[in-house]
């Protein structure tokens, strides 16, 4: 048989960061590669409390088929979560997804014709451009700095009148950047009168552990604004829960999309998840988190200003999972990779995270799945081969001039 | 905001069938309109062992990030159900999806560009037009018949080149019918030669309560087939767990689909249900929904013979959960649901499930999820409304004749 994929397929290619985890899978490797929460911070007895409570309370409605949107106690309480940043939502303008990743795809799916012009962060989250990229967009990026994007580059590229922007204001995924609150003025001033649809990505919000917390974007924007949360960072990712929090106009026709893509995320999921949620105390428990994150960040960055040689750059996040090294122009990250693996380190070379293949002298590292000891040794071995690349770096250069 | 959508969303409609739903969402109306497994099937106890079991030895695991391809014990479980039909299928083949209406939104992915030709049956299950939908083809439709699709129409409509045939051959939502063995060799023979991907949804295959059971599709037409399944008949719908089986060169492709879609499905869901399989006997549990469903199906064909007017043609399904009414051709179903919900019985008229808007004189009945009493009073009441409606119309014949 002679297979005819959608041109999409021939676009589109599997990412390159699951690829990479594939390669550092041997437990001997100290990986800085993978975005996996602490499984430590997972509330496993809590949970089990909670399934089995949902199945002796409701066990057969838990198990059936339910509606679209998602249940709604569980809606409910996500839109009055958000009050405490003074954001008043609405449990019909909430609906649950299968993780956050399907947001995007929803989202694409909802906006995106072939051709349209996407906005994204530069660099961005991989799979938000894997997802939109299967709408078959163009895409083009705004320079993120310390404090958020680059606020004349924003505005030059709306004028290019893209459909969608999207954005992880927060500890964003590669690079740990948070906008400022200056930054979020001023990004909202500048989306003032646009058509364009503001995507804010907020998988970290909650996981700050230093600096002053941040409501999201969505408060500032007024409506115009579509918001993606998850519990994948504040309970567990396995579950794959998630949810778009978006104006009624737009969330009648994500609702449509989420019919056709799987009926409704897991019943049984939202009910063990929104049960844990009424029956423990939560913020008690994403403290627990943000304070062992603290101290994973923290190792690294201490970790790095001992061992790192001169000339390399990096964030210093105040929450999320991420950090993120700019080598000097001249390395190659891809070829840091190569080396650091045969000293049994992985990471994820930085290119990944642009839209056009460059940043080939940056990296992500992340310090969530590692305790202080391998953070510590991990980052040794990861100095020396920098070392020794910056070493043969000189050598060319010294060859060259010969 | 001006929001513009994407086009794809102007041309597709929410579910009418869920619109049903929302109108006798009235626990006074006896509903056959539905597509609800029997809840007094589900196995709530054993699923609660399974997840207190799964989360007390792999708490942490079970609620991490996973692999996109699923459970590997799981699609390893799947894979070995095969074999008793005959066919050998590999792990390797298998991909866990968030139930199988997920695996037609990927099947749309990988294979659809706007305006590609879609064949289905005549009529079809309603959320497999929504999905494909989505990715913009035009649809041709076969007929169907007593036995299973009619070979000359589908001879007929291969020769169209569609890219895709999608067919439910054993108790079809919407009308119960099953592909013979005959019919079934006779289809593997029309697409002997034939580029058209075979998309063969057996939901429904498990719950054959009489007759002698015959083998997927995939057991007559070799490798070209993509077959979707899904627990949700089985174990659970609420926990949206389904899968496909596809050659290895199309499984790259959905993988690569699903990943953007929302990463895996819930992993913890995954191994719960694996837990629950092992653990359990579930041939003797599928015995039991058999059962059940049997008692179910006699009392709504007993009660139709009794009931029902002259001239009205039904099927008797040896499985599934529906059955499809046909009145003559001059009768309106739409009106005949307008006549039943005032009388407090619902159903879905049949047009739903034409890609052309045509049976109009059709309904789909649903059986599994009223009891023998309701299924009684329901049918004797959806009579009454029916010989309303044939004195109604032999009124306006009259009236025309004057």
């Amino acid at each position: 048989m002679t297979q005819q994929f959608a041109n999409r397929m021939y676009t589109v290619q599997r990412s390159f960061v699951r690829e990479i985890l594939k390669v550092v899978d041997d437990p001997s490797i100290i990986s800085f590669a993978g975005g996996l929460p602490n499984p430590k911070s997972f509330p496993v007895e809590e949970v089990s409390a909670a399934a089995v409570k949902v199945l002796k309370e409701s066990g057969e409605s838990a198990l059936q088929y339910s509606t679209t949107e998602g249940y709604l106690p569980l809606r409910e309480y996500i839109a009055k979560r958000y009050s405490k940043y003074g954001i008043k939502a609405d449990a019909s303008e909430i609906l649950i997804t299968t993780g956050s990743q399907q947001g995007l795809d929803l989202i694409g799916k909802v906006f995106l014709n072939k051709g349209d012009l996407v906005a994204v962060e530069r660099p961005t989250y991989l799979a938000a451009i894997q997802s939109f990229g299967m709408y078959e967009p163009r895409f083009t990026d705004v320079k993120l700095q310390e404090d958020g994007v680059d606020i004349e580059a924003l505005k030059h590229t709306l004028k290019a009148d893209p459909k969608l922007f999207y954005t992880v204001p927060s500890f964003q995924n590669p690079t740990g950047i948070t906008y400022t609150h200056e930054k979020r003025k001023q990004v909202a001033d500048a989306f003032k009168d646009s058509d364009v649809v503001f995507i804010e990505d907020n998988p970290y919000g909650d996981i700050r552990f230093m600096g002053k917390d941040l409501p999201p974007m969505r408060r500032y924007m007024g409506s115009d604004v579509i918001t993606m949360g998850t519990f994948s960072k504040t309970v567990s990712p396995g579950m794959r829960l998630g949810w778009l929090y978006a104006p009624r106009d737009i969330m009648d026709k994500l609702i449509t999309a989420k019919q056709a893509a799987d009926l409704h995320t897991s019943y049984f999921v939202q009910r063990i998840v929104y049960q844990y949620l009424a029956d423990n105390d939560v913020e008690k428990h994403i403290k627990k988190i943000q304070g062992m994150y603290k101290v994973q960040r923290d190792a690294m960055v201490s970790a790095i200003e001992r061992y790192f040689p001169e000339g390399i750059q990096y964030t210093k996040p105040e929450g999320g999972m991420f950090l993120w090294v700019t080598l000097p122009e001249a390395l190659s990250s891809m070829k840091l990779f190569d080396m650091a693996i045969q000293d049994k380190v992985a990471f994820v070379p930085g290119q990944a995270f642009f839209i056009d293949g460059s940043g080939q002298n940056t990296l992500r590292l992340n310090y969530s799945s590692s305790d202080e000891a391998r953070i510590e040794e991990g980052i040794r071995r990861l100095a020396n081969s920098m070392n020794m690349l910056l070493e043969e770096k000189k050598n060319d250069i010294i060859t060259v001039k010969r």
